[in-house]
């Protein structure tokens, strides 16, 4: 059984979608991050970095196995039930290559940005724009990579795609006005999305937890 | 053979510590982000993201292999070699996600204070004293791991330590007048640093390119 710990952000969006891609049997602990939940020992115990999400295997070989970081999750349940990653090759460091790009370059930058942008009562102009120029950069190596591919990883939906997914579908509902055109525009990025998001699993992730 | 696309940063140094642990042959390609190199498109077409490290190993089994982002890289060496990341079970996750913590955490989070703190021309207060708050908030979740365990990924040294090295060592290097107290107190991070930074191998990938 997955122990599973979240909260309605991208990054916690990212392991629900995997998790009922899998059809994997888990219990749902939500992390209030609004209330600094993520800070009680119980959970610094799973996540020494305090941010959600975490799971505990409590049935992996070797006994229960905490784990923290949504890229080392993602991994961990593809190599657990052999799915969504290759086990060799070129697909799989594809694979591994946006996923990596999304957890250290599209979550941090559109992350910053969200903050000065849209979240800060104090306007920051030059760290606004900044993490604007950051953001439209991004896009367009992501728009380059869906314009001659239709998953990051290559032919075939994986672990890099339900990474990159909530962070987009975040920035098309909050993102679209400080960014303009430079969203718009981005035709492959709409296709995409709309291939994603009209997973059944992905649906359901994105409500997770309720 | 490995064409190894480089330049003297964090992300760059992380690879070349790797390359030269394995002792794995490789061929230099320099890439002077101070001249934009990381722009020209023979570049781009190995990383497509614009930024160093990349790899091409050009003896793939089914043709040669481009490889961008530091963390795809050292786990694509690790798995050719079977050395530095264990291939199943819990240490190979802890390694990962400790890894994965470099990458979206330390590394993106680091960057940013240094840009605001020590390199931007403008001081802008509310950037530096968010990106402070975020810089000592990661050094006590490091100083933590590493009062319990003598490296990141537990008993064994492996690709996390590599990937956090670097980035440490810089940190040192520029960081501690701006840091003051909350860097100089670590010690466990400081016996890691000596013990990691005493290794020949070490100490060679942190000179490339010369």
């Amino acid at each position: 059984m997955i122990e599973f710990y979240t909260w309605k952000t991208p990054n916690g969006r990212k392991v629900a979608i995997m998790l009922e891609e899998l059809g994997e049997p888990y219990r749902l602990h939500p992390v209030d991050i609004s209330k600094e939940e993520q800070f009680a020992p119980g959970f610094l115990a799973v996540s020494p970095n305090n941010k959600i999400p975490a799971i505990v295997d409590t049935g992996a070989p070797g006994g229960p196995l905490p784990i923290f970081e949504s890229g080392a999750i993602l991994t961990y349940l593809a190599e657990k039930r052999g799915r969504f990653l290759a086990a060799t090759g070129a697909e799989r460091f594809k694979t591994l290559e946006w996923l990596y790009w999304q957890v250290g370059g599209l979550g941090p930058m559109f992350g910053q940005f969200g903050f000065f942008a849209l979240m800060s009562k104090k306007k920051v102009p030059p760290a606004i724009d900044r993490f604007r120029t950051e953001v439209e950069r991004l896009l367009g190596v992501l728009e380059g990579r869906l314009s001659t591919s239709p998953y990051l990883g290559g032919e075939h939906y994986t672990i890099a795609d339900m990474a990159t997914f909530p962070w987009m579908a975040a920035a098309m509902e909050r993102m679209q006005p400080a960014l303009g055109d430079s969203l718009a525009q981005k035709t492959a990025i709409h296709d995409w999305l709309a291939r994603v998001g009209d997973r059944p699993a992905v649906k359901a992730g994105m409500k997770i937890p309720a």
